[in-house]
């Protein structure tokens, strides 16, 4: 399979990482909106080309992995190269979804190609544990607990405030209200009962600490309604302890098959590294987009819509005899 | 959806609480091998038949939900309801699953129905799990761990002792492998470093309870090359304390995505009821095969082959907007 990256950020450089560890697949070209002389690749010999010039690669190319963000970027990209190529996406605002959904559709039943939408691991693998859990248990409730790892959105909502030089936050879900979902009591859990925040703030010279921790524990949403801590540090402690990008998190669903009777499912993550995890993802997608365009099953798919097999690169024979 | 159960044991009467729990549902009737007379079920109004009966019921249900054992039933039921009906079964005797496969496949296509075999939690869950692991994390280990639980042919296995009046087998994860799988260190773990079992014997009035407990830690296969215990009860103790069919495990997959990035997945399961939740399995497959029937998807399916919207009761957009 011949896959190119569109977008050459975090997401993008785990993408290139992922594709050097499935067999099956080459990595044709990577597609930047920067000047193509200034990305330096890992993979030797990999071409980079301006991301207009994309259009004459059409039908030299299996998939494009997509790797831009989902504020901005994903809601043009994916149905403008949804016409033309085959694609994979990580689009992750849960509300537009249904949105994102209908505009991939439409370009992609019109250009003949198969676009996946919204896989990495939340939206992505978790949804589909979600699923899978709530279709066999459907008397019972689903918790999705996320961390601990850095939210990027809420790093980046400290590094606005004025008086900061950066700024990393940790999503930690609290673990007395994991052990209740695990014990089967299905509670009732408030916003701040299910996850606190830990913020590490490096603030400039002069500037007034008191007012930074405050700015950031009182923000509407993205802090106000959580337990928040705010610890300063220096830039040096910023990159020797903070620089990588860890995430995880739970699925856990309990319900009950008759009275009394308690069922626990629960799936859980835990990623050194988030971008790369979510381009193992994608690329597994990829190869079911591949398989999925061959045989003309055409238009928008998220991973409700794929079928496990056609995620691996083994054959339906030999996985029925060595992982069923 | 008019659902059937065929064998009313342990698992058919999960199946008759988990339709129960499916308000898309209908149990439509029970066959048995055994006089139908005989066979009392919890649900008012529904018919018992003799199995021998059911091809006059062809066209009147939508899926039978096959409940009978893997050693001898299911390898002739299976294949042999496949022409006639739309079937779901929990054939789990791994190395045999390829033949059963090939057996209900034809069957199947030349009734022009839908089949799913294998489903049920391992085979079923953990074997998707097992996959989507494998699929997104190529570079890595997987390990499976089962229990604590009742494992009935080990429980059979020891009952066949002499003098033994009656027993119970647990097979109990061992917490150091599961934590150093965990711990992201790809152990080498041979069959005693996995899983210990705990048996319960009821031994009869004077039998020597010394040979028992020898011939117990000693019988090929089953015992021998594990840690295994052995406590003598009474059988009121036997009823009080161990008369439930609880299991679960863990599937674990850790792997590198570059040099020195770990990633683990995790799916685990503490069930209270085995029967009752494997139930739920096949329920939520026999939704899938009937939708798959619909479209013309004829044949044998498993797991791998089923796309997880099919096992929900919502509609795509509503899985899209809520669940993703």
């Amino acid at each position: 399979m011949k896959i190119a990256i569109v977008g050459y950020g975090n997401l993008g450089r785990g993408a290139e990482t992922a594709i050097a560890r499935n067999p099956d697949m080459e990595l044709a070209a990577v597609f930047t909106r920067r000047a193509p002389a200034s990305v330096k690749l890992r993979t030797p010999g990999v071409p980079v080309f301006a991301l207009d010039e994309i259009e004459r690669f059409k039908g030299q190319i299996d998939v494009l992995l997509l790797c831009g963000g989902s504020a901005t970027d994903l809601p043009e990209m994916t149905p403008a190269l949804a016409e033309s190529f085959n694609v994979v996406d990580s689009f992750d605002t849960h509300a537009s979804i249904p949105a994102h959904f209908d505009a991939v559709n439409s370009a992609a039943l019109r250009g003949g190609h198969t676009a996946v939408i919204s896989v990495g691991w939340d939206p992505g693998l978790f949804s589909v544990s979600r699923l899978y859990a709530a279709s066999v248990l459907p008397d019972g409730e689903s918790y999705t607990f996320w961390g601990r790892g850095v939210s990027q959105g809420h790093s980046d909502a400290i590094r606005r405030i004025d008086g900061v030089a950066d700024a990393r936050q940790y999503t930690v879900p609290i673990a007395q209200a994991v052990e209740a979902v695990r014990g089967g009591e299905n509670p009732v859990l408030t916003t701040r009962q299910k996850h606190l925040r830990e913020c590490y703030v490096v603030a400039e010279e002069g500037a007034d600490r008191e007012r930074i921790t405050r700015e950031i524990k009182t923000m509407p949403n993205y802090f106000a309604d959580y337990d928040t801590t705010v610890t300063f540090i220096t830039q040096e402690e910023m990159q020797r302890d903070h620089s990588a990008l860890p995430h995880g998190g739970h699925v856990i669903r309990c319900g009950e098959t008759s009275d009394g009777v308690k069922q626990t499912v629960e799936f859980s993550l835990k990623l050194d590294s988030n971008p790369e995890f979510t381009a193992g993802v994608l690329c597994a997608y990829a190869r079911a987009a591949c398989r999925m365009a061959q045989r003309g099953q055409f238009g928008c798919k998220t991973a409700f819509d794929i079928a496990p097999g056609d995620l691996s690169p083994f054959a339906p024979e030999y996985l029925r005899a060595h992982m069923l």
